[in-house]
């Protein structure tokens, strides 16, 4: 008995989401729905860690930029996605990070999804984000500071509204037009807002501390005297080698999380620290294999990169959406033949490739 | 000055070419002129090999098959390609190879162009052989055995009538329904054909062999004493770890050649052999470094993986000439944005986000 998805693939082809049809889904299913559940599927997935064949990101550095690719699977599904990060974009009207990805067919190497994930990104970092907080941070967390107002800012702002219980925001950015954005994207969602003037005055009372800053060249966020007793760091714009948010000092003084410790090791604000520093991976906290916070004043940090497990959780919530709604269009991504082994018959004449196909639409319907 | 692939995409975003455009394209250009263009491709990035930041492919193996990424790039473009290999697929009604992939620009990671690859793939190997075989083999070579008659021989046979002079094949598959299809579909090429019992008759008297089969478990092709003096071995079909087509005393006794020498320790026919087993990177030949055949009487083998220039080079090739008839189509993988740093604001109703789209329109238009 084949698998519905596959079954699809073989009939009609892969089917492709594109970043409007998973904006369309979005708004139709809601965006606290949406987070709520790519949380759930995260969760669902890293709790059985053990299953999945992983593998630090393959990237591709040059002066402007970075582009990535992040593959992994179970024993069904597989999953890559293709993102890039490049500061310099907004100059191009083009955002810092774009991406998309797939997910397919273990026994086969089917394609089932083809999907925009740049929007998708967004969504399920700020899932991972609030999910880390829910089991991290301490229960009664009402104040965040929000350090970096840009694309993701908003997804963050929402998701720690809804997953966390955060009512208040505390905001800065270097660019005050973006916050500027934040704030008038964020009315009406029932959070209080305050735009500070600089890190240290957002920082200054909160429960919990959110970077997700773009730029390479202010490497360093926060500072150890911002720190508070308690207080729980969502370090998430450090993802990659010479791209760090936190001062070390911060990261000796905490307990550090991280989602995948060899991928951390070279991407994260860990990077720095020699091969002995620890961690914890999340996921053995959510198992019950290691605690997470043990006292109301230790200092927590969740030092996220971004990992392949979370973008193949979010595309399983996508297809199963996209499904159940009937939205994206199926395209021709690989070949439909009529005898698989003859590749050369997509080169006959038209009429004659017509006539086979109908074939075998025929014998499939058959 | 931004470079016109970039400037569509910011306007129109990615170009996508689905399997039946491909086919469409390759028609329309003609199937002779494709192979010999995409060998031209390939023997220039190939002649500019330093250039390129290489990594062997990543692979993700499960009983069924493997699904790999093959990602490459030089300072001006990025590529991958996406490609499975699964023998059971033809129950399915499903090809054993199937792939697609992207190019993109590494200034700003913009997905230029999103390409079917599983047809392309076939091109560009069979280009990839014929390049190889013009190189390495005697120039006199005119019959050629080609072991394996599945979805890429063809390809292969085309190529080498094309590129290399072959007027005679000898054919044998396990699967003689397989060869019966080859000889039907290179009726009217001009190529004179013999349908064989078996490898070895097959073989005996070519000047070039060619082994491209799919089966993991049919692990040696061909034996020691097939071999003749002078001989060309073009082996394709061993292409991952486990899945070999040469008997490893007939590459004791020959020149061995390959693509990307970490990859093909991994993947190729030499992963039996010891680190320091001799082999000569195909590239250094076309540069001059390295001599290619020495002698008419030894015996080369080039042990071909695939490697991801060759997509890379077939990419560049498909999105001129995508351009050039005005093939594929724009798609909205990668959102457009008014502002690159409001990504929430795709989540606005569509109204709103019509307005912007088309306030984005007249400011690029303007």
């Amino acid at each position: 008995m084949k698998h519905p998805d596959l079954q699809s693939f073989i009939r009609h082809g892969t089917l492709y989401l594109s970043a409007a049809e998973a904006a369309a889904l979005v708004r139709r299913k809601g965006l606290a729905h949406c987070l709520h559940a790519i949380a759930d599927h995260i969760e669902a997935d890293f709790r059985r860690w053990p299953d999945f064949d992983k593998t630090a990101r393959v990237a591709s550095h040059s002066q402007a930029g970075v582009i990535e690719l992040m593959p992994v699977a179970d024993e069904h599904r597989y999953s890559f996605k293709y993102v890039n990060g490049h500061p310099g974009n907004t100059r191009h009207g083009l955002s810092t990070v774009m991406a998309f990805g797939v997910l397919a067919d273990v026994d086969t190497g089917a394609p089932l999804l083809l999907s925009e994930l740049t929007l998708t990104t967004a969504l399920r970092t700020a899932a991972m984000s609030a999910l880390a907080a829910r089991t991290l941070a301490r229960p009664e967390s009402r104040v965040m500071a929000l350090i970096g107002n840009g694309a993701q800012s908003e997804f963050q702002a929402l998701a720690f509204l809804h997953l966390v219980g955060i009512s208040e925001l505390r905001l800065f950015d270097v660019d005050s037009t973006a916050t500027a954005k934040l704030v008038a994207n964020l009315q009406g969602h029932g959070l209080r807002l305050t735009v500070c003037q600089s890190t240290a005055e957002a920082v200054r009372g909160a429960d919990i501390v959110t970077t997700i800053t773009a730029d390479k060249t202010q490497a360093t966020i926060l500072m150890p005297d911002m720190i508070e007793p308690g207080m729980h760091l969502n370090a998430v714009g450090g993802d990659c080698p010479g791209k760090t948010e936190l001062h070390g000092a911060i990261l000796d003084a905490a307990r550090v999380f991280v989602e995948y410790e060899p991928q951390s090791r070279i991407e994260g604000e860990i990077q720095h620290k020699p091969a002995e520093f620890e961690v914890t991976e999340f996921w053995q906290v959510l198992c019950g294999e290691q605690p997470g916070r043990r006292t109301a004043v230790e200092v927590t940090v969740f030092d996220s990169v971004g990992f392949a497990l979370e973008d193949f959780s979010a595309l399983r919530f996508m297809l199963a959406t996209a499904n159940e709604f009937g939205l994206g269009e199926r395209i021709e991504l690989i070949p439909r033949l009529a005898d698989p082994k003859n590749l050369f018959a997509l080169l006959a004449a038209p009429a004659a490739q017509a006539q086979r196909t109908k074939s075998l639409e025929t014998t499939m319907q058959g």
